[in-house]
């Protein structure tokens, strides 16, 4: 099932050069490791932002949040979740 | 370059009914164009709305505006274009 | 799997009367089919407002989307979908 | 009587682990024990968010300030409170 | 239980005047009504809108809708119910 | 003359917690004092929120200001003022 | 007693010439009567837009609605008033 | 004097389609028009809507005033101006 | 030239109180001395907040900002500046 | 290619004086060397604002996000990036 995620990141101005570097390596290293199982098909940069947009493919909402929630990241994101459907004039979707 | 686009559709109610079925069906022959030259390599449909989520591969804004102004339903959308950029953290672009 | 649905519904003032009583009375038929379904375990009315909150409990996005575009109204609504997942602290859902 | 609560939690991001940590767990005893007496029948986790999404069953709006505001995450939270009706094609409420 | 109540009201440009006149006299006859019931406690007109706002005392939410819903511009309204409770600054309600 | 006035309070959570307290009995102190000059007919709380609705009855805009101005925690409100007039559905104001 | 009042006008396009005409002569000999009444000291057009921003003066808000109601063209316009109060750096306010 | 300003256009859907034809032609005159005169030094077409942002350079507020309710589809616009003023760090404006 | 101002000023609550009291004082003599220079004819207080409604008089937009920019409290205020323009229905530009 | 580009700048009040000076001084050096590389052939200041509205002209989507976020308050700044195409109406782009 796909989502659609958007994900605004605001990292403290004050935070310690260090925490900060540890933490974007643990969260660049966490979304290798989704895209590599398969539930995190889309990541794209939201130009000029510390933003990104994102399409997941999980079973459930609950693993869907269990993802999201894991995220190093994610104390300090502001995300949107919008549930994707098949489009009718998808043509990957023709009879 | 890859364009993230969102189409909100609002048909007015009291459209003539053959007037409203020749327009969406024009609008799906047309999408399934675009698609089929590659320039809109993904398009979902939001979850309950009649809005969808795309994104668009095209050479220049020129011809983003071009695509998207030649949809039949283009005068019934609000549109959002959000231009993005390959993310450091995306599989595909790791060294 | 459980989705949260806020439905705002405005209905054209100069609508017929018979047309908008038959179309109000299938929607209620309509709900009921889904409630008995079991893919709608809860449906409240907005105090003050022809607006609703509900859950529906359905397996994919896909079918979610095909019950909601399915209810009569549907045309005349402004639909929100929030994905929910099972809460730490749900009573329910403690070990 | 039913109340449609949303909660958004943004907890300091400088705040003393220990102290955190222990507010989080006062906070599940308290959402425990309001469940345990009947006045929170539904909480539901909204996916991708420190935020949830409750009904709350209570006699009146008085109670439902006093129950809220004993949250020990009440300060740190914005709440939005709905009043909800019994909807006319609720499958429970029909004659 | 009290209840805030903002009404905005916005009538058809076009229209019959006839039907306009008699719909905000219904509107009057019914306020007063509610008033004199005792329910609709407060009644202010906002300075320079078509817009009011009350506060209603009623025992239930279901009661609140009944009645908002029962005014005859009501299908013309925009309304926003935001429950009260006792203030611990309330002169009245100091022991 | 009739003032509807929505303050929202928000006090730094790292505030002290002596000097919160002083600043909250300060502000009760003040609140009944205005009430009892009677220049605050109205004061109810907003259930779930650190806000409240209030009705001022002022004879001027510069004392109204004066007044709200002089609350201890204006500093950490929001306030929003609305001007009031009488409704001409209001029963007391009934020839 | 001054008031900021903004208001934007949105005239039906579809409005017969004739009478859109007669409104808008009618509106500015009201503004004119009103100016020459010494209630409405300040008169400025929005730069770009259908739009005006006004201080009036009057000795109360019951006052203020009477006049902007009587408004030829009250009925196309959304309305916002601020009350305003002497600044304690105004130059004509200094002992 | 610089400023900017953004278009948004919306006809209505039943507009003639030969008077809209006519409008956008007077419309497009009229920008030429200006252009020539050199009031209107910027006009850019936003991607994906019928917008579009402009920057014009005008000798008073009076001006661009008359300049803006002159186009032929002023009545149809959002118009949002902006008055610019030169940057400290613009290459064209160092010492 | 006309422009109207709106500033609202939101001071850290944790700032020195001299400081405070210090920068409170020059932004007082600042705004006397233009309003002696008659770039500011009108400075209102919006009754409530901690925000002023101004309008200036200047020749161009760089003076403007070079004004609004020399205000000691600048860099603590949200700045909204629109444009004037003459009302057709303003007393004083009647032929 | 032509982007709109709205930059909203923020430092933190208790910034260090110099370390502010520093990056205002190391923020207009990276600007002008940007601009003489012919990437930003426009620099506006909004008036009354630390805002600025530039078009910039890049190649592509990921160069422009290079650009910015090299920007040294890249950090401090709210961004947002409209993509611009061609205006039917542009003199400049008349056959």
């Amino acid at each position: 099932m796909l989502f659609h995620v958007r994900m605004d990141v605001s990292l403290p101005h004050d935070m310690d050069p260090n925490d900060r570097a540890e933490l974007v390596r643990a969260e660049k290293d966490r979304a290798l490791e989704l895209q590599k199982m398969g539930v995190w098909p889309h990541l794209w940069r939201v130009v000029g932002q510390y933003s990104d947009i994102s399409v997941f493919d999980v079973p459930s909402n609950d693993e869907l949040h269990a993802f999201l929630s894991s995220l190093p990241l994610w104390e300090y994101m502001r995300v949107e979740v919008t549930p994707l459907a098949t489009h009718p004039s998808d043509l990957a979707a023709q009879p």
